[in-house]
C-alpha cells in the first residue's frame, strides 16, 4: 500500500447504472485513495437513489454508494476525477464535454482509445505514455483529459507480451475463448451460449485486439505514440464461462530465446505499479502455473483480486516459436481493475494533483 | 444410396458395451447394408443380453441389438467384419488377435494409426491409403487386416485442408474447443468443466494431431505413405459441450490463392464416398455457412447426420495467410461414423467381398 | 397415420418471424395434412423473403417456406386455418380479428385460454371440449373461431394427471425446472443463467399453471366447464437447460389407489389422437421410465418426436400420497407441437371442413 | 469474534486429501481458535507433503498445511480435536477407533448421524443436543466422542424449519436442485449433467432429509431425542450448478400464522452462535432477500461467508400452507463450515477444555 494520505479523492463514474458501472463501484469500495461521491447516469435515471436501482453483482453493494443520488451525466457537480463505464455509442460525446470541463477522465470505453494523443495504458507496460497528456490538453483545448484503458482481451495478450518484448515478438496469433460477462448485460442470450462456442464476437472484437496491441506496445517518439511493429492475428470465441478471457497465444521473435528465457521473462516481469506498491496492484503481475492443465477461469481467475495474468502451458510451437495460454479476469484487470490502477497510476505520478 | 444388396454383411463390435461401442450401434442402426449380429466385450459383460446393459445415448437402442447375448471379444463366433470400439488400453493385442484369425477391423481406436501399413482412412481424402492392405497382411502375416479413422479433432482439420490440398498448405495453426463427449464416459468430471474451459486434453491429443495429418494428407510412394511436409501446430481444450469440435484454423500456403479460390474449394470438395453414394457419405463433406458467427456446436453440428464438417469465417490471417472456422461431430464423423464410411469404402471397393 | 388425403390444407402463422413461429414451421415441415402458403408477421417483416430472416433452430428452414414473402398479420390474403405464434402484447386484438373474419385461430398464446367459451385443448385430454366452438362463435359473433393449447409446463402436469383422473386428484404440488428455450428470444441473459437456478418465472406462469390445470380438466356442464376441484400449488425455476421442462410432482388422491394402479393408469393411458392415429400423435402419449435417475431433458425430451411426457420415480409420497417426476419438450408438445395435433384433432372431427 | 485465547487448538483433519478434506482446510485458513497440525488419509497418500498432492479448490492452499506431511489415519499422533472428511465408506470404523482412543470427532460423515446417542448437531438450531455425549461415552465406553452435522441438504431445510418451530410444522415437502459439488469428486460426469437436469440422488438422499430433519428438530427427553413429529416428503435434483443447493419448500403448519410472522420468524431468528459470537457464524443464520428472483446460487450463495441460509418467495401454498425458497452453500454451511461451527460451539460451551 501506499503511503497514507488524507484525504481521499473524490472520484465520480460515468455510467454508473450500467454493468461496467457496477464493476467500477465494486472495485472501488473500500478503495484506501478513492471515494466514490457522484454517480452519473442518463436522464432515465436522475434523481434515483442507487440504491432503488437494480444491482446485479454477487458482492454486495457498498452502503455509502446507495445513499447517493443518480445526477444527469454532464460537467459540473461532478469531481474533476471521473471514471468512464459509459457505452461506446455515447461515451465520445460525453467524455470529450467532463475533458473540457476540466475534468480527468479515466476511461473503459473504446472511442478515444487509439487517438495517437490519448494514452492507450497498461501501468506495467507502457507507463511513458501517460507523457502524451500535456500534448492532448493543447491540441483539442482542453483544461481535463482523457486516459484510456484497453479492450478486455487485449489488456491480457499486452502483458503477456510486455514481459517478453526483449525477445522482439514479430507474429503473434492469439484465439480467445471469452466469458459471457464481457457482453454487459443482457449481452448474449442464454439460448446462444448453453453448451455452444459462439466463434464470433461482434463490434470488431478481432481488429480492436490486433491494433490496440500495436499501439501499446509502441514506443513514444516525438511526442507520439509509433505502433510496435508485431503483426497480430486475433480469433475471438465466445464460450460459457461467466468470467475469464482464456487465450491461446503462439508467437514468433526476432531473437531466439530459449524455453529458460521466456519463462523466466514471464515470472520475473514487474513494472511501475509494483515499484510504487499501488493500492490494487498485484505482486506479480503474470504469474506462471506449472500444472499441465492451467490456468482455468474457475480456478484461478478470482486469485490476485482479478488483477493478475495466469500464464501456462509455454511450450514449443512448431509454426511460431512458442506457444502458452493467458488468463485474465474480463471485468477486473480487462475494465474497470484496469482504469481503477490507471487512476492509481496517475495519483501516484502527481498527475490528480 | 448404393445399389440394392442381398443379404446384408453380418457385422461384429469389439467393446460394444463402452461409450463408443454404444455409438457404433446407434450409427449402425437401419443401416442398408451392414447388420450387427455379434458384440463383444470384456469378460465382466460376458453372457448378458444387450438390453440389460446402461444405454447412454438419447436415441432408442435398436431392438434387435437389445437381442443380442455379449460375448468374449476374442476371435471365433465374430462375423468377418468387426468395428473396433475398444479402449486403447486394450486395443492393441485384441485387434491384433482378430486380423491375424482373419477379421478385417475397421477400428476407432489409435494403437495403430500410425503403423506405417495401416492406413489411416478419411474416404474423402486418402482413399489410395486402403492399397497398404496386401502389404500390411503379408508383412504381418494376417489373414484379415486392420483399417483405421484418425482422432476425432484431426478429422475435420485433416477434411478442411485436404480440400486446400492444390496450394499446398506449408504450415497450420489449429486451437480446439472439443466437447465432453470426446472424453468417453465418464470422462471428464461435472466440477471440472462447469463454467469453465479447460486448457489441455490429457493423451497426447495435440501430437496426435499434429502427427496424424501429415499421415492422412501424405502420398503413397513404393508401397508406403510418405507423410505431407505441412507443419501443424495444435493446442487443445475441453469446453462445456455436449456434443462438436470447433477449431480455429490458420493456414500458410505455398501457393498464393485468393479468397475465392479457397472459397470454392472447400464449396466444391467432393471425394470418392460422393462417387460411389455411398448410404453414409453427405453430399457435400464440406459445407461453408456465410453467417458471421457460424458453424455453432449447438445449431449445425447435428446437421448432415453428423457427417459433414462445417466451415465458416474464411478471412485472410496477416500472419499464417488465411483464417477460418471448422466444426464436426466428434462422435459421428469424428469416430464411429469415420468407421462406418470407411466399411462402406471397402465394402464398394470390393475389400469386403 | 391418417388415410390419404388430397390436397392439402393450406395453413398460415401469424407470427412467423419470432421463435415461436420457427418451431411451427419446423413442426409442420413435411406434415402430410397440411402446408405452410401464408406468413404473417409485424409490418416491420413485411415483404421480406423468409428466408432472409435469421432462422435460429439448429433443424434446416424448409425450402418452400424460405420462398414465401411474409405479410402484415391482418385478415384477408391467410388461408382459413391460422396458427398463432403470436406474443400475449399483441395475440388479444390479431386473434379476435382473425376469427372475426372467418379464420380458425389455433393459437399458442394465452390471451384466450381462460375464455370460458374457448377451448383450452389437449386432444388426449378434453377433447369434448371443442364443443364449446359453435357458442363461442354465437356469443362473439365470430364466422371464424379460437382454439388454444396451455401454456408449456401445464400440459405436461394435465396429461399426467388426466391419467389419474379415476383416482380423483384432490391437490398437487409441482416444482419445475424449466428450460430456457420457454422464455422465447433472447429470453435469459446468458449472465443471469449460466450454472445458476433462478427461482421465479415471470409472467404469471405459477398462476397459469394452477388455473389452467383445473379448466383442462374440468367437466363440460350446460355449455361451459366447470372447472376441475383439483388444488394445484405450482412452483417454478429456470435452469441452464436449452430444451425440456422437468416437473417434480405430489399428488394427493380421493381414491385410494395402489402403486401398481398408479403405473397402470400412466401406461395404458391412451386418447382421441391415438384413436384417430394423428399424424403428430405419439403411440403412448405418457411413457413410464423404469429407471432410477429418468427422465432426463438430455436423455429423453428429443425422443417420440418430442410429443411424449415421460414419467418416471413414482413411489409414495408421506405428506400427499403419491409422487413422481415427469418431463416434456416445451417448444413442442408444450407449444408448437400442442397446437399442431389441436389441428389435427379438428381435421380428424371434421370441423375444418 | 469470542474472547482472545492464546494458544489456538491443535486440530486434526481425517480424510485430508479428498474435496471434503480440502474444503476442511480451506475454512479452517487462518482460523481464531483452530490451527492444523496434523493430516490423516489412507496409506495411499501416507508420508507425502500435502503441497505435492492435487488441489482442487479456487481458493490457494494455506502455505502452512502445504508444509505438514500426510499420515496413516490411525489414533495417536493426532490431536484430541479431529475433523472428519471421510467417506462413509470407511468413516464408521475410523472414527468410532478415534473416538475410543479419547479424540474428540467432529464429523461431516453420515455413518453415526441416525445413532440416539450422538448428536446431529446444527448449532442455531439444537445445541442442546450435545448433552447426549455423557451418555454416549457412556454407552460406548469412549473417552473421546462423535459429534455430527446433517446431510447438505439437511441443514437449510432445518435451519429454516428451525425459524418457523414455534408455529408447529406438521407437513413439509422438499424439491432440491442440488450442486454438482455435492456430489464429490469426480463426481457426477460432465456428460451427464452439461445442459442437463438429473431427477435422483444415489446414497439415499431424500430419506436422509426426511429423516435427519425429524431428529435435529426433536427435543430431548429422558437422555434421547424424540424425533419432531413433522412429516417430510423429499425430491432430490441435480443440478448444473456448482456451489449452492436451491430448495423448493412448502409447509403446513399446525398453527396458523400470518405472513408477517413467518417473515418476522425468519428475520429475527438467532441461535447460541450469534450469542457466542463464535467466529464463523453468520450475524443472522437466516437472510430473507425481498427481489422476486432470488435467492439465486451465483448470485447469492457466496454471502456471508457461506455461513447463512438465505430465504425468498415467501407465499401462501393453496395445498400446504407456504411455500418458499431457500439457498445455502453445499460445502461450506453444507458441509465443513457445518462442522467448524459445531467445534466452534463445543469449544465456547467448554466441551474441549
Amino acid at each position: 500500500m501506499g503511503p497514507a494520505r488524507a484525504p481521499k479523492i473524490d472520484v465520480g463514474i460515468l455510467g454508473a447504472t450500467g454493468m461496467v458501472g457496477q464493476q467500477f463501484i465494486a472495485q472501488l469500495a473500500g478503495h484506501p485513495w478513492f471515494r466514490i461521491t457522484w454517480l452519473g447516469a442518463s436522464e432515465r435515471s436522475e434523481g434515483k437513489k442507487y440504491r432503488d436501482l437494480t444491482w446485479r453483482l454477487s458482492t454486495a453493494m457498498p452502503d455509502e454508494v446507495g445513499e447517493l443520488t443518480v445526477e444527469h451525466a454532464v460537467p459540473g457537480r461532478a469531481p474533476r476525477l471521473v471514471f468512464s463505464a459509459l457505452d461506446a455509442s455515447v461515451a465520445g460525446e460525453v467524455e470529450q464535454a467532463f475533458a473540457a470541463a476540466g475534468h480527468v477522465v479515466v476511461s473503459n470505453a473504446r472511442n478515444f482509445r487509439m487517438d495517437p494523443l490519448v494514452p492507450l495504458l497498461i501501468p506495467e507496460v507502457n507507463p511513458d505514455h501517460l507523457s502524451l497528456v500535456p500534448a492532448q490538453q493543447q491540441a483539442k483545448g482542453w483544461s481535463g483529459a482523457i486516459v484510456t484503458n484497453p479492450n478486455c482481451s487485449t489488456v491480457f495478450l499486452a502483458m503477456s507480451l510486455a514481459a517478453l518484448r526483449q525477445f522482439d515478438p514479430a507474429a503473434v496469433s492469439v484465439v480467445t475463448l471469452q466469458a459471457a460477462s464481457g457482453a454487459g448485460y443482457p449481452g448474449v442470450a442464454s439460448m446462444d451460449l448453453l453448451g455452444n462456442v459462439i466463434p464470433f464476437i461482434p463490434g470488431g472484437e478481432e481488429e480492436k485486439i490486433e491494433n490496440e496491441t500495436k499501439k501499446i506496445l509502441g514506443s513514444l517518439q516525438n511526442g507520439h505514440v509509433e505502433p510496435h511493429p508485431v503483426v497480430v492475428s486475433a480469433h475471438t470465441t465466445r464460450v460459457p464461462v461467466v468470467n475469464g478471457h482464456t487465450e491461446m497465444i503462439g508467437v514468433r521473435f526476432e531473437k531466439n530465446p530459449s524455453r529458460e528465457d521466456v519463462l523466466n521473462a514471464f515470472t520475473s516481469f514487474r513494472g511501475r505499479p509494483q515499484q510504487h506498491r499501488l493500492p490494487t496492484a498485484p505482486v506479480r503481475p503474470i504469474i506462471y502455473l506449472e500444472e499441465a492443465n492451467r490456468p482455468q477461469p474457475r480456478l484461478d481467475v478470482d486469485r490476485e483480486g482479478g488483477m493478475a495474468v495466469f500464464v501456462g502451458r509455454l511450450r514449443p510451437c512448431p509454426v511460431l516459436g512458442y506457444k502458452f495460454v493467458a488468463l485474465g479476469h474480463n471485468t477486473i484487470r480487462g475494465a474497470a481493475g484496469a482504469a481503477v490502477l490507471n487512476a492509481e497510476l496517475m495519483s501516484a505520478e502527481g498527475m490528480l494533483d
